[in-house]
């Protein structure tokens, strides 16, 4: 499906990106320089290697040229990454999605060949920003400038109506996509929920809205 | 709102927590061991100080029990983070959000009186591995098991279909919350698009649904 994954970097974003890509039966070629993490995954992916991803002849004898996709998930060492990239992509890897720690290393790994950079850290620090900002908000997921899919708790003035009742497309031009609560001890979820479905105290609603939107049906108006 | 916040361990991901909050008016006291990481922060936040968390006296000096939220993002030493998550809920901080490495960490620091406790390293790769195993898949945001929320590119099929025609709703199980595509350069989305929204070659798809009507809609079924 994808080709061979090589993993390079095997902190804790590294590691667990190679064994959930092996897991599903992805071949992963796992690199770090440090021979403990290697090991630690031995028994988990198709192949490990101990050595030094900016060392340029040794990425050739690991004919790195052969996978389809290289992360590089060096999280530490700024220099490292930026080397390992230019590397990865010298050596003909279509593919090479690396780890930023700044917005000046991500510019920087574009220019030296990553076709896509993600920077873990930040994404879910704004995530965990936006939650404290805003009580009642258990999640928040950005879709577009103001525009947001929003996990909250169900406000208080809910409890007890239906869907058709609260008309919250309407009112506050949300939809509801998801109804998530605890009954027994088991968590349920009610996906697409019906006009009929009635929303109970401690519910867990799934949204999708503008922010202000989801302001005024948090506030109850 | 929520009171002051206090972010101890500025690494990447409590330095972008600390700056976002701070930046969104909230006061953050921003906590290290490391004099240079609290300095990078004095001109951002309301106020640094250098100690160790795992210090209690250090802490009990620094009123740490009143503060609304404690966020233990310390990521490079588990020992420490336990410790610091200890103390918190010793000085009565009611709300204190734990960063684990992993599931066992998790446990621990929910043992100890962490209110909630996140996993960024984890959450990341997870997301990263689901959109390297599809292709097509920009990204993935579970919302419940099998369920999720999908930025898809448009399949080739779909291209100068309006939405009424491809009748995903009915066809597929599918929503289609958003439309995002580029014009001259500009990135533009269209939220809630309506049935009359043809999709482009280069659309990228805001969807809802379960895993395997999306694997269908993306195979062109």
């Amino acid at each position: 499906m994808l080709g061979d994954v090589a993993v390079i970097g095997l902190g804790q974003f590294g590691t667990q990106l190679a064994v959930s890509l092996a897991e599903s039966g992805v071949p992963v070629l796992a690199i770090d320089s440090r021979m403990e993490r290697v090991e630690s995954l031995r028994a988990s992916v198709a192949r490990v290697l101990c050595l030094d991803a900016t060392d340029e002849e040794a990425l050739s004898a690991a004919r790195i040229g052969d996978v389809g996709v290289a992360v590089c998930a060096i999280g530490d060492d700024v220099q490292a990454s930026i080397l390992t990239v230019a590397l990865l992509h010298q050596f003909g890897v279509s593919r090479v999605i690396a780890r930023a720690v700044s917005e000046l290393h991500a510019r920087i790994l574009r220019m030296v060949g990553a076709s896509e950079v993600i920077n873990p850290a930040r994404d879910i620090a704004l995530r965990l920003a936006s939650r404290l900002l805003q009580p009642g908000l258990v999640d928040r997921v950005p879709i577009a400038p103001g525009y947001a899919l929003n996990e909250i708790e169900a406000p208080a003035w809910t409890a007890g109506r239906t869907l058709l009742d609260l008309d919250v497309r309407k009112q506050f031009r949300l939809s509801i996509l998801a109804v998530k609560r605890v009954e027994g001890g088991v968590e349920k979820v009610i996906a697409n929920p019906g006009g009929d479905t009635a929303i109970a105290q401690s519910d867990i609603l799934v949204t999708l809205g503008d922010d202000e939107s989801i302001r005024r049906f948090l506030a109850g108006r």
